[in-house]
């Protein structure tokens, strides 16, 4: 956000509560273009949310939609990455076996369920992403999973390649492939956590 | 190929020997116009494969080099086609471990040591297909790949989800991924292959 960039010249270059406030305005007009958004793809699902429409919820006009988000891509994504954001805070701080103090097997399992159920819960917002952009927006997302998952499996098994055991790992849990799985090919949830864990647990045996 | 689609009815409505003739040539050119671009790929690199440099290379207008394949993309889908094929070829019918005869988990172990060097062996336009047409074209040789994977899983160990195993061991093979490895991470080739080597050893203890 050009707000930060702004930051540390401010004090001695403008009056001190001035740019402070601009800020806090900014911050609080692009939280309340974000809270519309999200009631708007709750309610009319992801495919109908158009700038028009979330203007329209917010009550601000089309331009500071598009001022704050570039375009309905731009959009999608911040949507994502506060979706996104919730799914980390559990894996990184939230209590266990997800968050930190469960061993690092039970800590793999809950991930893979994690995940699967966080991306069904915002099915509609992750299958637009995937649709429209090529996963490029799932990029950021994809890196803090792999990071996560490679410090686990390096826990788990030091003679293991982490890296490359993360990648397949993360692959099983990929958004295009489970969408193609729960969408198109219509298997159940359950199915796909069922062969997580079995996975996980032959890697670990 | 427009010259199937006619044979049934060419018996009754021309003479017998015309079409036969004609699909014969047009068999023939394409043949021609398919080995001048795997030359012209070898030699100057898929990326500078270009129509103009197929046909001058084949010998032949340009327009017939975009009556057989379209446009580049077609070109290029034709040549991975053909890449495709000689991988096959090797896990469908050629010798053991990684044709029939040897026991599953050998055969998957071979599998991923062939695509791995089969891909290395063909980076160029491998890499051409992942960048210029987001994996469109890997798609029908995936679906080979996956049916054979899937067999070798279900052989191995009918407890496990076969389908859901498969498309994981496919994940690690995955030629965007691949190529992001070997390429962007300077990974080498040996490291990708030895991991896959644990994990379907792993998978199958």
């Amino acid at each position: 956000m050009p707000e930060c960039a702004s930051a540390g010249l401010s004090l001695s270059l403008v009056p001190i509560n001035e740019p402070g406030r601009q800020r806090a305005d900014a911050v609080r007009n692009r939280a309340r273009v974000l809270d519309a958004a999200m009631r708007v793809a709750a309610r009319d699902g992801a495919a109908n949310l158009t700038m028009d429409a979330v203007a329209a919820e917010a009550k601000v006009g089309k331009g500071t939609v598009f001022r704050h988000f570039g375009d309905r891509t731009g959009l999608i994504g911040a949507l994502l990455d506060q979706a996104e954001h919730e799914l980390q805070e559990g894996f990184l701080n939230g209590p266990p076996p997800l968050g930190p103090g469960a061993d690092p097997h039970q800590r793999l399992l809950a991930f893979g369920s994690a995940v699967l159920h966080h991306e069904q819960d915002h099915q509609d917002l992750y299958h637009a992403v995937v649709k429209d952009t090529h996963r490029r927006f799932t990029v950021p997302a994809r890196q803090v999973r792999y990071t996560h998952v490679t410090m686990l499996v390096r826990q788990l098994d030091p003679t293991m390649d982490a890296e490359l055991m993360a990648h397949t790992l993360l692959g099983f849990l990929d958004t295009a492939l489970t969408n193609h799985l729960l969408r198109e090919r219509g298997m159940k949830l359950d199915r796909l956590e069922a062969a997580w864990k079995d996975l996980v647990n032959r890697l670990c045996s």
